[in-house]
């Protein structure tokens, strides 16, 4: 029985289309954590007047996804760099009606890049020109990797992404290979192109190591074609739990253990 | 644990300083009546944004307090019947968008006098002149009562209430007595006033039912004073609940059973 109380601090999402991730995730490690907070994900009628509720029920926090990354960047008071760089924010936070932007994502690539170690020499096969593609590029090149194409069917979407980090651009991954393969599309995702592979068994054999940022499920072919061929990965579940740690950090100030960020992340998606 | 999901509605609270007896009252009858709603209490920042968030984040409901009560009417789309009749709102209700305003205050009297079989010929005297004071008094009104006194220091607010409903006015209660004693001023109210009895042993011993709308705590000196001279009372523990749980009806279309409104009031209560 969820029994709130008047006191509570409210964190909340924005998205077309929410899952039930980040609702499970904050949940849990408020409750593990024992502060007095709660979390609810929102499918906004209308984006303005949801920042406007943000500020006037003084909302602690909100995770921002598609469609609104781009469009909430107008109603918000201060760009943290990690925005501001790409353009794209995914957390909003809320200080006593300033409201300061993020984007935990970019955060999260960057700690994976690191902590998986990938060097800077590697080259680099990054499927996708959206939004989060724009985070992945930025985070790739502050790594130090420099040899690294952009493979978009869309050439304007494509050439534009790379020609904001001076990449490569490809139409089509076809005959090319790379150290470091990274899905940003939504190929692998549930839905219609849940079966699809974003890159084929050849390139995965030829490959060090295998991202996909696909979420739901983490397990997409191009995943599970890597760990068939003994590739190291690192997979869209990695990505969520990390950048939703970032945000929960943001709203909370407290910094929740890697062991129960791990714990959090498997309740968040055992639903 | 509450462990929300996404797809819950959101009911809400808006006021100065809230208590927590919404949030344990309707959350306890969503469990109960296994509704996928959740409820919370909220101090608003800026009162128009908030309401920008109800239709912003498509919040269903929201409970209206003090000091919001008069504002809010230049915010919302249609007038119940209920809050027209008073120009005070308590209870928000948005369908796809568009925001209703009713007042379940004056319904709850409404209800409370009735079931009580109050008289339409018994005296009363009133005190108080602010917002919940004209619920009672159209309530009382319109139960048919017409020999009512209104009791308020405040001259200018206390004959402009008398006025709108044709009844007297008094200053004090002085050497006066009815059938029927209403109060609602802040007099036996859990802070400065809680040791204030709002009528005295003498008037109370004079009357037939003693009627008091404070309700933290329910047991004020006025209400005790009546319990020991054993007279039948009317608390504010019955209008907030009966209020509350026509907020229920109204944000979820059901109506719960007298039986469980009662176990939701005491659950409310004990905290």
């Amino acid at each position: 029985m969820p029994i709130l109380n008047k006191d509570m601090t409210l964190c909340i999402s924005l998205a077309a289309r929410p899952s039930n991730i980040g609702t499970r995730f904050h949940n849990y490690l408020y409750d593990a954590l024992n502060l007095n907070y709660v979390y609810k994900a929102f499918a906004p009628k209308d984006l303005a007047q949801a920042v406007a509720g943000i500020r006037g029920l003084g909302i602690r926090g909100a995770a921002v996804s598609m469609p609104y990354k781009e469009d909430v960047i107008a109603m918000i008071d201060v760009m943290d760099a990690s925005a501001a760089a790409i353009d794209s924010v995914n957390t909003i936070v809320n200080n006593d009606g300033v409201l300061t932007a993020y984007n935990t994502d970019y955060l999260a690539i960057a700690e994976l890049l690191a902590t998986h170690k990938v060097p800077a020499d590697f080259t680099v096969l990054l499927r996708g020109s959206g939004g989060m593609a724009k985070a992945v590029a930025a985070a790739v090149r502050d790594a130090g990797l420099t040899h690294v194409s952009i493979v978009a069917r869309n050439e304007e979407a494509g050439k534009a992404l790379a020609g904001l980090y001076g990449f490569g651009w490809l139409a089509e991954v076809g005959p090319a290979t790379a150290d470091l393969l990274i899905n940003v599309t939504p190929l692998g995702m549930a839905g219609s192109e849940e079966s699809s592979q974003s890159f084929d068994d050849a390139t995965v054999a030829a490959a060090q190591i295998v991202f996909d940022v696909v979420a739901l499920p983490s397990e997409t072919p191009l995943i599970q074609a890597a760990r068939a061929a003994g590739k190291p990965v690192i997979t869209g579940a990695e990505v969520i739990a990390i950048q939703a740690a970032e945000q929960f950090v943001l709203y909370t100030g407290v910094r929740p253990s890697p062991e129960l960020v791990r714990e959090a992340s498997e309740f968040s998606r055992s639903q």
